[in-house]
């Protein structure tokens, strides 16, 4: 269903903005792609059908970061985000915290715990609530990715905990990913998702600072044994790892440099345009099966049905296979 | 679309037999199931719903076993199975191998590689070329464990060589999932997928014999400090790692006793129902989600209409997002 004409010029005044690289504008946007009404789905679409016309000019690089709470994320992106748009790059941050879908109460704690850097005038600071969404927040994230990168953002930072069933979808739908961990033995690991050590481009020992130094250095002659013993990333670049203190800035402008030379070097060997150009193709499929998919539960009959079969699946041991076949028996298109 | 009355009857012995666990009938079932012709996969959800109405009453147990090609794959899998066979146990043995695709010549190669399990009256092999699959090797997979359940095997042995796409989930389709390492550094995960070190249940090194053994247990060590600073695993039950040497038995009767004793207790804590069920769930809107996607393209201008956009994504950077607005502007129903 098209937008009504109605409506049509605030989006055209919307994407202007965006395109001008307004905050208010890329604020407003998210929030449109975010909602779960129908109507701003409308608007969203033909939001994108316009920025489709006006791909951006400038390389972008994302980047995810994961790391247990208290690992200090916030500390290192600020950080990290501050020596970015030192040199005039626009940095946005995206945090995906699933805890925050229940509270609804992490964008006010995020926005302080980056105080500084959300001042600057080259950041974006934005955290997204992940629960509900049809799909994950893969999804969601992809298309705010996209809006940041309409409205001039060089760095997309992406910041998730590491729990989720959608880790493994952020670190593919990223340039680098980033590990932070703490100086200490595995057991924080118990908060990260199995796999997704693996993923990382780079691991970051953090507060090696005062009394963890010496665990912190410890930690990592540990960790950068244990890499050596997996399989490389594809990208060709082996991981890089080393000990930081974000709260004391050590450490800091070596992993900045590092990132920015290996964004550089993937972008000129063309594999962040080849491995997006895979991502897109992937997601293209996903995408049309899951709107297929939500279109046919929109008539109740099928809604009903798939609910009952998932609960004899749960209750009698009913097979995936055997419960897909009674499902189509009675499909009503 | 129903089958025919007049092959009913076929389908209908078919079942009888494989319910009576002969392997001859396990051949043509799988075979069935594998086939892409229409026809054959009518008979196949027609079998799938007689099999339905007689769930298997042992219990049974899903082993992955991955590793690099050279690793002694099959002289491990062979020797395990001979284990399991000799108390009673029926062991089924299915073989992922994507280079089977190609040549269509695995069939006799596994065959003679297991060739002494192969003449046991309790064992079945069967090696499946993977190639073509809509939705991958999974899905035929997980039918095909169902299949070797209807006909009473206590012990799926899904062998895989780790470095595709799917492994993943196979990985999560099993209920241990058990990778082989040669005495090396970590040169030879080359050939392993990212993440999938990490979803080992046990970690294997074989060859521990003659010139190799020291170096075995070296590689051992360094891989047992690794996976302590990895996450653990879901079950609860913490890694196994141990040397091995699959051509001449040694640590083989370990590592199926605690093969033995570990399925036990998750099946006797309800870990396995629980999570097969949760699996069930996933791959139930997964099978809805590819049928719907299948159907859709049938119609020749939508199958059309998915080309050229996906052309476009390789070639003008077309995003997934966009792609997916413009099909479902052309959508045919």
């Amino acid at each position: 269903m098209p937008i009504s004409p109605k409506q049509r010029p605030a989006v055209d005044i919307l994407a202007t903005q965006l395109l001008e690289g307004r905050k208010d504008a890329l604020a407003k946007a998210i929030t449109m792609v975010e909602s779960q009404l129908d109507s701003d789905k409308q608007l969203a679409t033909h939001l994108f059908q316009l920025l489709a016309k006006e791909p951006p000019k400038h390389r972008s690089n994302r980047i995810g970061i994961t790391g247990v709470p208290g690992v200090g994320k916030s500390t290192f992106i600020e950080a990290i985000g501050l020596a970015l748009v030192e040199t005039g790059d626009k940095v946005a941050v995206l945090s995906i915290d699933p805890s925050s879908a229940k509270t609804r109460g992490s964008l006010l704690g995020d926005k302080s715990r980056m105080d500084k850097l959300s001042r600057e005038p080259l950041a974006f600071i934005r955290p997204s609530p992940t629960g509900g969404y049809l799909g994950g927040i893969a999804r969601k994230t992809r298309e705010c990715m996209a809006l940041c990168e309409a409205a001039g953002f060089q760095w997309i930072i992406v910041e998730t905990v590491g729990a989720g069933q959608n880790e493994f979808s952020v670190s593919l739908m990223v340039d680098l990913f980033v590990l932070l961990l703490l100086p200490a033995g595995g057991d924080e690991l118990q908060g990260i998702k199995r796999g997704i050590m693996e993923m990382a481009d780079a691991v970051l020992v953090n507060k090696a600072d005062g009394d963890l130094k010496t665990k912190a250095q410890l930690t990592l002659k540990d960790y950068a044994s244990a890499l050596k013993l997996m399989p490389p990333p594809e990208n060709g670049i082996p991981v890089y790892a080393n000990v930081i203190s974000a709260a004391y800035g050590s450490g800091l402008a070596e992993f900045t440099s590092w990132m920015r030379t290996t964004m550089q070097v993937l972008h000129q060997s063309g594999w962040v345009q080849q491995r997006r150009s895979q991502q897109d193709k992937e997601w293209f499929t996903e995408i049309l099966k899951t709107t297929l998919f939500g279109k046919m539960l929109k008539i109740n009959e099928n809604k009903d049905s798939f609910n009952q079969l998932l609960a004899q699946i749960s209750g009698q041991g009913l097979s995936a296979e055997a419960a897909a076949e009674q499902f189509f028996e009675k499909l009503k298109t």
